[in-house]
Parts: structure tokens; sequence; C-alpha cells
């Protein structure tokens, strides 16, 4: 095989991405250099990070820019390698982007020992959004024993083990999700103590009713009417990891709501609540504890972790834009390629 | 003498306190039982946090009733003592409220040395107000040398000490206030790098230029349109003490502004901001800690501060209208008497 494909930016979105932003294109499969290897992409992650990459406006990490390679996380084999270390056959995990193929000298690669859990699991429940559940909660939200901790997009891959990371740890964990499967999913597999559907017209009783000791850890994956349906339950010294904003993603300004910034600084003030944000990389320090810890409750079957999975690379434009919908139902995965194939 | 004077809370004020909601009527001296001394207010101190107690929305504490006096903390004389280890003459700090005369049990008294400061003090530097800024400071604000911390409200009690604490600890420090003289006494007087008047029409413009660095700490005392204009300069990990509203604590519905809470959500994530309210009991731990830091920079001549006094209890209604319009230059007290007279 000589021509691999990659997925390039090419134009920035107004709004919600179309699938015309992003190029499939043909790409000749790149020969590693000394100190070089070449990684074959086998599972490419999709995250709602993404869609702050399309755009210019100011955030914590630089745009992809027009004609680049989309960023991304992947699950790579080593195809050819002159780098130490690295074999033919070697499981990556890599940032190789929206390719089939990516010349890497091993930076900010590590390997993957397939024999600990699936592969894929490096790009989601033993990876970046297991680490993001593990961190936020564990370093901001610090749930006790008997509080009780809501999460927005409770199906997905973060918020889905954030409440089974704060059952564990003894709390009350209560979801939000979006749709009756979502729910039932996020109560009768991973175990939460109740979980609401923010489709529902009532969210803001049915949350209320879910949380009959209000709530002591919000931790924030989707902002906007989601946001404003927890605000109020707060309870005195409410934490709030602000992790993800995904309702306002694609917004071309900002949502006006009910909510007034003056009314959530009182509330600040008069409850003593924290809001703190935070991306993973923060938490640096705390892998190897997310590692040992994660994998342990794994291994006895204490969390469980969904993958929505699309096949081709070529469908991962829509995929992504299916993502910010909130159409996808588990962590998004998007298989590239089988190992050895 | 036989006869004091009260003042108590004859209405909830709607909006801007009138000074017809609280009433001045004459009581009779009390007559302390055993385990009882009788106090004789030589001070009360006037805090914004009173406009609250008048208010029965929901805040972290109780509302004085109709019919109550209302509450303050003041200093008081030992007039009669049935209390161990209370004797005539000794002065103390008291819950005694806006009052003449005041029983006491001893709870949440100790008493004042009159040797190490003014007593006025222990209503202000060296007391509630004096801790509110040390330990939201030290607690939340966390500033490390060369960083830049904003703080409003700042020729107040409050706000002068946090920008003093900050220049001790390496920061820069940039206070915003009412009008030119305060702005003239912040940065004269106190020390401040640069002070900016919040009634100027460019107050963003002024503020941007006073923070070249942008701003690592707001300890936000005010909210409405003095934080709009203190937030687009937070940086990445700016800290923002939330101790204060005073812009909105006579507001009968919350203000629109220009900020969005979906905006200021997205920046929480984006520039990883953590925002905390407080109040003072909260740090009830740290207070031995202020008592020895802050008497000995008073000593060392490394911390001014400023009263603005108000002379006979029947004024008090007017001061505090006074004070939530911004009127007072300095810790705001009501001399009630003198002491020994």
């Amino acid at each position: 095989m000589t021509t691999g494909v990659r997925i390039i930016l090419a134009s920035r979105p107004v709004g919600e991405p179309k699938e015309s932003d992003l190029r499939v294109e043909p790409m000749p499969v790149p020969v590693p250099a000394p100190g070089e290897m070449l990684l074959r992409t086998l599972w490419l992650s999709l995250d709602p990070y993404m869609r702050g990459r399309m755009s210019d406006a100011p955030s914590y990490a630089a745009p992809v820019q027009i004609g680049q390679v989309m960023e991304g996380r992947t699950v790579s084999e080593v195809i050819a390698s002159n780098l130490d270390g690295y074999a033919p056959g070697d499981i990556v995990l890599s940032p190789s982007g929206w390719q089939t193929h990516a010349i890497s000298q091993g930076k900010l690669t590590r390997k993957i020992d397939p024999s600990i859990a699936p592969i894929s699991t490096a790009l989601g429940v033993l990876g970046m959004p297991g680490m993001t559940a593990y961190t936020g909660l564990s370093e901001i939200g610090q749930p006790k024993a008997g509080e009780t901790v809501v999460v927005s997009a409770a199906s997905g891959a973060v918020g889905s083990l954030v409440g089974q990371i704060a059952k564990i740890k003894g709390a009350r964990a209560v979801g939000i999700a979006g749709g009756p499967a979502k729910c039932r999913y996020v109560v009768d597999e991973l175990g939460f103590d109740a979980c609401v559907d923010h489709r529902a017209s009532d969210l803001a009783e049915k949350l209320k009713a879910a949380c009959p000791g209000g709530v002591d850890v919000y931790f924030e994956n989707v902002g906007g009417a989601v946001f404003e349906a927890v605000f109020p339950l707060l309870n005195s010294f409410a934490r709030v990891p602000v992790c993800g904003q995904i309702a306002t993603y694609n917004a071309t300004e900002w949502p006006a709501g009910e909510l007034r910034v003056s009314k959530l600084t009182r509330d600040i003030l008069t409850k003593r609540l924290t809001f703190r944000g935070f991306i993973v990389s923060d938490f640096a320090a705390r892998q190897a504890d997310f590692l040992r810890d994660v994998s342990t409750w794994l291994r006895e079957g204490r969390i469980r972790y969904r993958e929505d999975i699309v096949d081709g690379l070529e469908k991962a434009p829509r995929a992504l834009i299916g993502l910010l919908r909130g159409e996808n139902f588990g962590k998004l995965l998007v298989r590239v390629a089988a190992p050895g194939a």
C-alpha cells in the first residue's frame, strides 16, 4: 500500500460544521527517516474539543490551520521503525490526527499493553476522557460519601465515568442525558441512582425531584439550558468542575438564557460556591493514580464503558457533526483499520 | 442613666432602604442577671452585609425579623458584670447590634487589648473586614510575586487591606474606587500601583491600561458593571474570591448587563478560572494567623487604614444608606459613646 487517506480542515465552520468544512483526500504513505517510525491508524478518537480546534476563537490551544490535517488522538500500529524501543506490531497511543498513516518520532507517544484491556480503551475510559473524569472529579468536585453528584452528558465518555466514580466514593450519582434510551443505560447499566432527560420539557422539575437533597457537585459538560436547570439546586459549598460546554460549541452568538450573571455571582457569594474550569493536562501529575485506580476498577467490574463505533475514516466528518448534536451513544470512535491487516 | 436607644427594623426595604425602614426608639437599660454583664456600646460597625439582613431573600444568614434590633458588631464597655472574667471598664468586641446597651452572657464576645491599637480597629482592620480581606486573599486569591491583583471598593474596609497585603506579597495592586479623591488615596496613601475610577465612562479601557499583564486575582466586592469590566482581563488560571456584590444589594431585579452566563462559563473553561464565594466565618481557623500578621504589619507601618466616623447612634440609618451608595470613605463607624463617659 502506498496510498493513504487524510482529512484536512478545508474551512472554518460557522455554527454547526458542514461535511464540506472537512476534506477527505488521498495521501502518499510516508517513509520513515532515521529516528522515525511509520504508524498506521487503527482507531481515531472523536471528541467535543475538536470543534474548538476548527475555530480561531481564543482558547487554551491553538486552532488547526486551514489545509492542515485535523488533530486527534489515535491508537496506531507500528508498521516500520527506525526508532529505538519501537518495533513493527507494537500498539501505541499517538497524536496522529485524522489520517490513515503518520510519521512519529515517538513524541507524545506511549505504548499500549493489549493484555490490560481492549486497545480502543486507551482513547476512552483508560485515556483522555477517563482521566478528565477522574481528575476533574477528584481534584475539583471532591465528592464525599452521602453527597449528590450531578453530571451532564452522563452517557458519554467523560460523564459515564464521573457518575461511576462518584458511586465508588459513596456519593449519590444523578445523570442528565439526551433521550430515554441513554437515561435507561445510565441507570440500568452504569448504576447511577437516577437520570433525567434534558429533552423533557420539565427538566428543572424532574431534576429537582431526582435531587431531593440538592446538588453538592455538578460536573459541567454541557452549559446552556442544562446548566440553568442545575444551578438553582446547588447546595451551599457546592463545587462545579467546568469541563465542557458542548451546548454552545456550535453557537454563533452567546445564548441569552434566563439566568443573569449578577444572579450567578450573587449565588456564588451567598452559597459559597466554587466554579473552576480545567482541562486534563492541568492534572498531568495524576496520570499514574488515574491508570492505577481505573484499571483496577475495570478489572474488578466496578466500571463499565460503552463505545459507539463508526467504520472508516471517511465517516469521521459526519460522525463529529453527530457528536456535537448528541447523536452518539457512548465513547465515539472511528475504526480506521484492523491490527495486522 | 436608665434609658437607652435602639434601632429596630421597621419594614423590609424595597430597593434602596429608606430611613423609615429603621425606627429609632427609647429602651430601658436592662439589668444583668447572674452570669450576665451589661455592655454599653462605644462603636457600632456599619457594613454592606447588613443590607442582606434587612431582606428575607435566601442568604447565608437568617434575616433580622421586623421589630427586632438591627444586627451589628460593636466595641463595647463593660458597665456591670456578674460574669467571671469580665469586669467594669473592660473593652469587648460584641454582637450587640444597633443599640446603646446590651446584655451579654459572653457568647461571641472577646476582650480587646487597648494597648495594641485603637479599640475601633477591632471593627475594621483588626476585625471582621480585615480578616475578610486576609483570608479571602490568602485562601482563594493566593497572589504570587509579580502577579496582578485587582480589588474593587479599593478604599473600603476590605479592599484597602486586600491591596496592601497583595503588595506585601510582592504582587502588583490595582484598585477600583468611586471618584478621584478615593483613587488618589488608594495610590498615594495605601501604595497601590494604580487605581481606576469606576465612575469614569471608559472604565474598561482605563482598567486595561492599568493592567498591561492582565489580571491574576480579582477580589470581587462589587459586581455589576465593575465585574464586567474586569472579566475580559482575567488571565488563564486567574482566581476570583467573591466577597461582595454591593452594586446589586439594592437592586429589585437582576441587572441585565452585557455579559452572558454562557460566555462567563465558557471563559471559566477555556481560561481555567476559579470563582469561589466565601464569608469570613468559613475561615475561622485562620483567626490567629490573621491577628498575628496584620497586627505586625500595622506595628511596622506597612498597613494603613482610614475610618469614616459618624457621631450618634441615631445617624446610623442614614449612614448605612450612604454606605450602599458608596458615600463613605474608609471603614464606616458610628461613635455611640466615649469610654468611661
